[in-house]
């Protein structure tokens, strides 16, 4: 299998981009289209010992900045790294593309470059909301933050697929983040989605409270993408104010700095769990290829594993499930 | 001053309502009218040793339930605890109202009776989220789940009185709950509301992102009440499956067990500094009328601290102090 990355994208590229590939290759045995600029990459390469006819630079010009306006850089750096690498999707080059830059450039590049599936009105960003028993998809994580019902439903379908194909979970449980756990309760918005996806074939549970939403209730959380930011970024937040805080009290004392020694490892385990930069990128669902956007701030490893999980994507055939999804 | 409280409201209730009532009496020196079936609450009266003279039963008969749907509710029962209540403050009898019972109920009681201040469409919740460094306003907490944006500005006016005269914050920071923090993030309600805050006489500080309102960065955040009761619940949701699993961790063996018995003592003290019910009820901003919505599972010292607040509320004629701002 041929995977293209954005070899620019992200805070630590291209150090980490390019062992993030090669890694890949190692472990996965894919061959990756690295993207930028040549003389960069190969002095990148050079550090390190891999098969040659694994890896090829497709050399560009250009970079996306992150402060870069989104629609702008996409339609004005055509030979950004970023365009680049979504081109080689679009042209069959390769099955699947991750970028760790510019998250709305990346999008608005998505949904020009690769456009959208058939009875997709609007992609949607799906990461995995890591839980008490593990971790379920949220969709929508921030890409549209207006949204209307047929959306929602939208997002369910694919979550569905998602949580079904990737996470091998048998028949997920679809649930509506809301105020309230009955019927007609929440915003126009929610009330109407409710309808909708009771209608549908999907395993729907009905609303869930975002007090039950780290306890693991639902396999899939939809929700507009206002929403799902909301969620994604409070309960980073409460995690490193929890966090600061259990260390700001357990260095009180040279009695509780002994105690707090010892469950330290217990302390960073959880924080591990939780952290939902660690459960790789989020795929972009609903456009015409395999989009994954990793993280800003991925090391190699963190690049790796979103190579992994769009490797994944594309064995699963996901683009093909959900046009099929939406013929049926 | 005289106060009035739903005497049948809450989970707790008589036995909480009761003892809040006379420790709020032994406490502030207030006369408090109490509401409900005279034999119930004299029998839980009789309990006790208090001044005859500051506590008076207004007799009723009837109570709304938590499942009562609430507008019916209201209307049907004009002889509940909580109706009679509201009715003492419309009334002129009591110059404050608290009441632990159901919350739409309440919420729709305080819009039909007591009525809303001219210049404001939407009263609002606007219960303390605690942080980092204190506690900021919240407003909406959750009573209009549909908002448009001239609603949040008038959120940002109360919410603002509040913070400087409750809270004796001088020259509050206002903030605007969003998905990023530049201006023209957000969807079509926020980038609107930004545009309203902008241009008002509030100490408007800008967009605050989901992760950094547990660090305390503003005194008062704006947003609608769906985007609130998903800030509100999922905090808590947070806050709890993080102390869960802590537990479960901490109980793995001998040794974890001791280190946790000596950072005891800590823990609750982060618990109970960030669970919002222990700072007293939450305000009903923007009704002719200061209404008091204390937590259902209110016990007898919770409810005191809701009668100090709608005090608080009365002494500093917060009522006066909206419709003055709206005026000007």
């Amino acid at each position: 299998m041929i995977l293209a990355i954005d070899g620019m994208g992200g805070d630590h590229a291209p150090q980490s981009t390019v062992k993030g590939a090669l890694e890949a290759i190692k472990e996965l045995g894919v061959t990756v289209l690295i993207t930028g600029d040549r003389e960069v990459l190969s002095k990148e390469l050079m550090q390190y010992e891999y098969e040659k006819d694994k890896i090829e630079i497709i050399h560009c010009t250009e970079k996306i900045e992150n402060d870069d306006a989104p629609v702008k850089a996409v339609r004005r750096k055509k030979d950004s790294s970023m365009v680049v690498a979504l081109n080689l999707v679009k042209e069959g080059r390769a099955e699947a593309v991750i970028s760790a830059g510019n998250t709305g450039a990346l999008l608005a590049g998505g949904l020009f470059i690769l456009g959208r599936i058939k009875g997709i009105d609007r992609p949607a960003l799906a990461p995995v909301f890591p839980h008490q028993q593990g971790a379920s998809v949220l969709i929508d994580g921030g890409a549209n933050t207006e949204c209307k019902a047929a959306h929602l439903l939208q997002f369910g379908i694919m979550g569905s697929l998602y949580a079904k194909h990737i996470l091998g979970i048998e028949n997920p449980k679809i649930s509506l983040a809301n105020v309230g756990e009955e019927k007609g309760k929440g915003n126009e918005l929610t009330k109407a989605a409710y309808e909708l996806l009771e209608e549908s074939s999907l395993n729907f549970t009905g609303n869930i409270e975002a007090r039950d939403l780290p306890r693991g209730k639902t396999d899939v959380i939809v929700c507009d993408g206002f929403t799902g930011n909301i969620i994604l970024k409070l309960t980073e937040g409460v995690f490193m104010t929890v966090f600061d805080l259990l260390k700001e009290k357990f260095t009180k004392s040279f009695l509780t700095k002994i105690a707090a020694g010892i469950l330290k490892p217990e302390l960073r385990k959880i924080k591990k769990d939780y952290d939902y930069t660690e459960h790789g990128g989020a795929p972009f669902l609903g456009v015409q290829g395999v989009l994954i956007k990793a993280h800003g701030s991925s090391d190699g490893k963190a690049i790796k594993n979103a190579l992994r999980q769009g490797k994944g994507f594309a064995d699963e055939k996901i683009v093909e499930k959900i046009e099929a999804a939406l013929i049926n």
